[in-house]
């Protein structure tokens, strides 16, 4: 038996929910509003309410893929639930129970840091008023994963797939700051290095849950922007089967970003990903409607383009007629 | 910026559900029994039935943690379903859906490995007629994470916490199957190194889905032994605020075990965990129909001992007089 396999045999029984780190760090987390049962059984009991539909995302984060070694507990914690909830404001849906799969090196397992992840999961969580209710916790190489759980009235989910010739093309926020957070965060001579704006974007990206519920009914087809406008923009072309046209110049970047990095930024927006923004399109008769929102409930939104025709099914997305396929970007984590 | 984090930019997106292995691979295992819109879109959309309510556990397991490195993918995947569904038995719960959240290093990011993982997926999904609903799929050390999405009749949920004085304790099946089978696997020497049917018992612990169904409203406390008998009934102890006495006699041992390993077969079913067979307690005046259960239906069940009043709160099970503690036995990863 070689020293993996001691291993194996020592520590091969789960984490029992009752002793777990998860009931003891993070019961504070459990709300009741339509949780029946939630942490200490074998599983969970969740109330739906009627005339709902259940909406269900998974979310990993692994440490240097999603993170650098630097993350504090509490902003790991953090950014994994907010990016697990921006599944939800995709959705229209309002997020209501999550679990957490956690994934910790022996050397993790201590108070301390399990209270700052605890307290990074404890705001996020009571921001948006989503229960923890159950998970497992697992010594091994620091990994986050994240199912969350919300509902949506019958019918009333945004979904990709519902784009059509003529819609508008807007996007929440600005873009670019994932990637120049990235940048900011792994180097220190960026001279946004000391962005507390940037720092709070890539650990605190915040889901657009309001916005994705006012959305219902008025956007034909949504996504959030994880792997950049490019690459989920062409998600909602090809589940809708149309092309998009956008305008470089209508992109919105952070002034900071764009003053600081003028070569970079327009490609990060496009295609930098993690801003955790909402892409959606609007058809033209409900736009209106769109403008209105943004007069009056400081929704940001901009206008950035609009839906065209299928030219070349697999060539989904034109940038002041430049054709740009997402595979130009390599979103795929095996790919490079 | 050193390596890692140069690995964290370029790394930085995350896998598009479009155009990820999820999709590519496991697109079959979407059924569409109570599924509006499975993969492909930023989360699933999911129809509960009325008068049900959702029961939801997640379990992860992690190479050399969970499973030795000799495992095929094959291998793991079913042993990471059937452990999910384990959970759904012990509520007494119907599994309808799950997802993956699937972290695998780039050298097994390959056909052949991905094809092996969802051959397994399909066998135990096709089995238990669960529907792969959505997941994630990252680059990074070996670790699998199942949400399983079951439901229930309101108010028929097997919990831990109904147990009381005088109640009949029961388990399913065998038990030290789950050691004995991690002994054979990682020990070439092992007697039962070439035994198929303890390799089956760890990759494919039949999870007791049908008879988890059986003991709503018979069963008045129940639970999955996951971390071996005198844990996890000390879970149901402690819920319940009672006491166990078990008769070692009386626990089940498959003959295989019980002669290669004399010394060892009780303590492996006492505390070897593993096994993925029911726990339950029975009221005296129900005993009769799990009686006849047993008689008529092939259910495999086995009278081990009773519960009874609690004496010092802290030592919850005896064995032919002997207290046990749960915490004999190192069941916490961090412990050891």
């Amino acid at each position: 038996m070689d020293s993996r396999d001691a291993q194996l045999e020592q520590q091969s029984t789960n984490l029992s929910s009752e002793f777990s780190l998860i009931a003891k760090y993070f019961k504070d987390l459990t709300g009741q509003r339509g949780v029946e049962l939630g942490i200490g059984d074998d599983a969970a009991l969740l109330v739906p309410e009627p005339g709902r539909q259940i909406v269900v995302a998974t979310d990993t984060l692994v440490e240097t893929v999603h993170f650098p070694p630097s993350a504090s507990a509490e902003q790991i914690a953090s950014r994994a639930l907010c990016v697990n909830l921006s599944d939800m404001a995709a959705m229209g849906a309002k997020p209501r129970w999550f679990t957490l799969a956690l994934t910790i090196p022996k050397h993790l397992a201590n108070k301390q840091w399990l209270q700052g992840f605890s307290r990074g999961l404890a705001e996020i969580s009571a921001q948006f008023d989503v229960a923890l209710v159950g998970g497992d916790t697992t010594a091994g190489p620091l990994c986050i994963s994240i199912t969350m759980i919300g509902d949506v009235p019958v019918g009333e989910a945004l979904q990709r797939s519902g784009a059509q010739v003529g819609d508008a093309i807007y996007v929440t926020g600005e873009l670019a700051d994932g990637a120049a957070a990235l940048q900011a965060i792994t180097n220190p001579k960026s001279p946004l290095h000391n962005s507390e704006r940037l720092l709070t974007r890539f650990y605190r990206p915040q889901p657009q849950i309001e916005l994705g519920i006012k959305l219902r009914g008025i956007a034909s087809a949504c996504i959030d922007i994880s792997d950049g406008l490019v690459a989920d923009l062409g998600h909602i072309c090809a589940a809708s089967s149309v092309n998009a046209q956008l305008s470089g110049a209508l992109i919105p970047v952070h002034r900071e970003v764009s003053e600081n990095y003028p070569q970079h930024s327009l490609r990060w927006a496009l295609s930098g990903g993690d801003d955790y923004q909402l892409c959606f399109t609007v058809p033209q008769v409900r736009r209106s409607v769109i403008d209105e929102l943004i007069a009056e409930s400081g929704l940001t939104a901009t206008l950035v383009g609009q839906i065209v025709a299928c030219k070349v099914c697999h060539e989904l997305v034109e940038i002041d007629g430049e054709i740009l396929s997402p595979n130009n970007r390599g979103f795929d984590h095996f790919s490079s």
